[in-house]
């Protein structure tokens, strides 16, 4: 008989299932609708008929099903409980209590965005490392902090909110945090596009960016990848201060690698080469040849993460 | 028949060693003088001739001793090695192994920024936290990191390095690590005379401190006592940088306490007060409240902390 794992990645439209072997080798990945009615309460259901209905259409009974390992968008403590979910509809729920109640397996529960990090530390970007830092770059900026291969959480479960780190002292406007300078207010998708445009308003210089109503992060980049000057300004800005957070996260816990994912990651070496530079000179000599690497799993790392809470 | 354990911190001039019962209570403390010469050769047998001394003449026999946990300047790896202790003369060495042709009890070593932050989570300002962040301001600015009741090394041995995070991005000299901006710029006993060196050069405002030829960090502070405006702008720019950086480390791992030790600590409250103020403003609301202490056991922190590693 086949040993079965599951990893879920439970998102605000879409759940994501992953089945595993038992090395976390991912065999096959589907997904399904999050139906958030009546506070979510058909989510779990939906997943564990799911599992079971994938598992015997493999040829397997249910007793293959050995473990299931859940991600989901909110603070999770005890592996089990999830705290106010508020994307989901949930308040507080043991998710690995009224999964047990319908499958009888092992189950354990964390945030996503750790998941993400522990997927890529797992299979991904930071491959082979222990102790990894996971940045993620998207609309915000989030991010996953693992130590001897173990997530960190911190005491109030805000460790790795390397986001809502204070580096742009100069900055005017305030964070969805309601502080002023964070992180994300820099390195989002939407930070990076805020910040093209005060260099466009206070520059001279000619750019295919210019006059345009409305560009991406990505237009940032593409304008970069051909020499525009100011996306060029933009990108370096970006990279100071990107670098220079995760030179502060070196000098507190020194990681082996550090892995940036989320869809601005997609730009790829441009990215990670202005950041690269920075940290160099920005970081203390014994962490200057910390690995800068991008992330690999994409939107699979939430599942690989999830199953390897339970492998 | 009586268990000792002795602490042993070895400096640069003096030996200190304190003798623990089971429990981690001081018992006894006295001090030898480090004995350089040679390499630094007869430090160890120095250490243990004379902690077999003590124990004689405290009426046990050496048969009382049960463990030796040792902390040194330089950097440790596996709980014995220590690599490249200038300090002392001492290349690589395996203290373990040297102090157990000794005596055949057990031995742990560690650095001695780290064992201060052990003692002081151990039975000082971090009492009953098990994820403690210590930060020492003296000549330079130290930390150690404390997870889950463990230092944290890092990949390179540089976590805790919380002295080099890049904060003063204006900072026109070079730190001694070769970087420019370091906390340790800002933030250590001559860092802050530094400053305040600057900001009376380019004022106009009265102060006790002008004019002077030389002046201590604790004259700023005295002078912040008694109103004295420069001094008091010093205090607050040592105050934004510091609290900045513990934003910034509270953004990494989120500890549960933030001690902070050195000479310069002794200015007391006026010196947390201006940390936790910007800390406040500037760290991730779940992690607003955590708190910031003094270190109190003074000198006698690397004691404690070494005393911890074999208990």
């Amino acid at each position: 008989m086949k040993e079965l794992y599951f990893g879920v990645d439970i998102g605000g439209t879409t759940v994501k299932i992953g089945c595993f072997d038992n090395e976390g080798n991912m065999l096959h990945k589907y997904e399904i609708v999050t139906r958030k009615d009546e506070g979510g309460k058909f989510i779990i259901p939906d997943i564990i008929s799911s599992v079971k209905e994938y598992t015997i259409s493999t040829g397997e009974s249910e007793d293959a099903i050995k473990g299931i390992g859940v991600g989901v968008p909110g603070p999770v403590i005890e592996d089990r409980i999830v705290l106010n979910c508020v994307n989901l509809g949930w308040g507080v729920i043991d998710v690995a209590k009224e999964v047990k109640a319908l499958l009888d397996v092992e189950v354990k529960v964390g945030n996503d965005a750790n998941m993400a990090a522990l997927g890529e530390m797992f299979k991904g970007g930071g491959m082979g490392a222990d102790n990894v830092v996971m940045i993620t770059l998207g609309t915000g900026v989030g991010g996953g902090v693992i130590i001897d291969g173990k997530i960190l959480n911190g005491k109030n479960g805000a460790a790795g909110e390397i986001g809502h780190m204070p580096v742009a002292y100069d900055e005017p406007d305030k964070c969805t945090c309601g502080k002023k300078g964070c992180l994300e207010q820099m390195a989002s998708a939407t930070g990076i596009v805020k910040q093209t445009k005060r260099i466009l308003a206070t520059t001279d210089k000619k750019s295919v960016l210019k006059g345009k109503e409305a560009f991406t992060a990505k237009d940032v980049f593409d304008a970069a990848h051909i020499g525009d000057e100011v996306a060029v300004m933009a990108v370096e800005r970006l990279g100071f201060y990107l670098g220079t957070a995760l030179a502060h996260v070196a000098c507190t816990i020194d990681p082996e690698v550090f892995v940036i994912g989320g869809g601005v990651s997609k730009a790829g070496d441009i990215l990670t080469d202005s950041v690269e530079k920075v940290y160099k000179e920005q970081a203390f000599n014994p962490s200057k040849g910390t690995k800068i690497t991008l992330a690999t799993l994409g939107n699979d790392a939430g599942m690989y993460g999830a199953v390897k809470l339970v492998l």
